[in-house]
């Protein structure tokens, strides 16, 4: 975690009734949701809200994601969702790595890979450059 | 029933796994999900599908919804959704009426009312003319 | 608000794109979810966890709701729920109002009716007394 | 697709509001919803109904899941999911695949890894005998 090209932020979320199934356990396809609120998070403490991206003719949607489960959280428990950003990784896409917690213990990680897409026309592009400057901006800013 | 001026419609509806909550019944918030599914199949089934509506410039938004619940629907279970929609109840807004079935008894019963409004601006206007001069044409058809 | 019989508490929840649908607000079947948050952190914070009804022996399944549309909450939003129990509604079943607003504003409001089911055969039952006395306490303690 | 040990299911299922976000589009998260109704149906068409499942006493939670998307599906498409079940692929766990059509063309595939677990704690198992047999006569019953 030394690597100051890598920015990570943890954020908690409640399960609620609405996200549990009749093993009484988190639905799979709620993941993704906790995924998102996790990148959410990291982009907004960071200083890129996602809805800036929007507001600059950008879209994030995903290209792949990838769940594995080593456990289950239940109904009520506080999801500890850690958000991993490597701005190395920047290419033609950008990736989320994600750890999820109840307890301190680890019940679930995966990622997500985005391709930025221009709002108008859906077309995929490079990250722009407003993303790029203020990401090395942020790293920059840890390293002082 | 035989009232000309009202439309029924039923259509059928398996209840998945994503639906259940850990009492292993359908999650409440899922049964407005159900109307929409029944509203969207009368329209499609009548010749206004809903998708038509918006590309004529409007969107139809709830403005109230009420859910009774008399039973409820388990996993893998086959919901029977009839939806009404009684034409002489078109005002400012139209409204739909919803009986949930499984295995013939209901389960669930309620309505949603919407308003048209414009997609570009979300500003409500009168039901506009392309919509009552369809259901005009769908009633007098009816009755021949 | 004066009525000492009424308990009332305010809680915040973010709009996620999860949540919104094509037409960039809260789709509607997800306000049922902002209700059970609503509702959920009312009774833990006045000491009756929703897990503890549970815990009895209990359910608490909707068995009506309506919820009324003023306005609509976009993505990124913070809701801000006001949810409102009145002990004196305490019948065979009970009843949680609630007020959502965004800066201020109500977007929507309604209210859930409510009636215990035993959790081992899903019967109806009256309110069970671990439940009316904590109430009971609960009020008691406002008024001194 | 010749691998007699190869079975593979198409299901049909449309599109609603509640499921697609404000870039007019399928959230993401609903892509494991869909992929759940194309294991099922494909359990049920080939005689093993996952309710069957459960009433053995077993659960089938996910382990791993992975999504490519290569396109995106908009309101009321109908999309065509194709599941596959290789049972060579049977191991301690078991294995589907999935590709999501919309007009013919793909837009996602993806697959999940699921364990059996007894019902009653949670516990791993190996896939029950039931299970296997069931497998077995299916594939079997195919050559001929």
């Amino acid at each position: 975690m030394k690597d100051a090209s890598l920015l990570s932020f943890v954020t908690n979320e409640r399960v609620r009734y609405a996200d549990v199934d009749k093993m009484g356990v988190v639905y799979n396809g709620n993941y993704l949701r906790f995924f998102e609120i996790g990148r959410t998070e990291l982009m907004r403490h960071f200083g890129i809200p996602y809805s800036e991206v929007e507001k600059q003719g950008y879209l994030l949607p995903l290209i792949e994601a990838k769940i594995v489960w080593k456990g289950s959280a239940k109904y009520d428990d506080v999801l500890e969702i850690t958000t991993l950003f490597n701005s190395k990784e920047i290419n033609s896409t950008i990736r989320f790595d994600y750890e999820i917690r109840v307890d301190g213990k680890i019940i679930v990680n995966g990622y997500t890979v985005h391709s930025f897409v221009r709002a108008d026309n859906f077309r995929a592009v490079k990250p722009p450059s407003f993303f790029l400057n203020k990401v090395e901006e942020i790293i920059k800013t840890k390293h002082i």
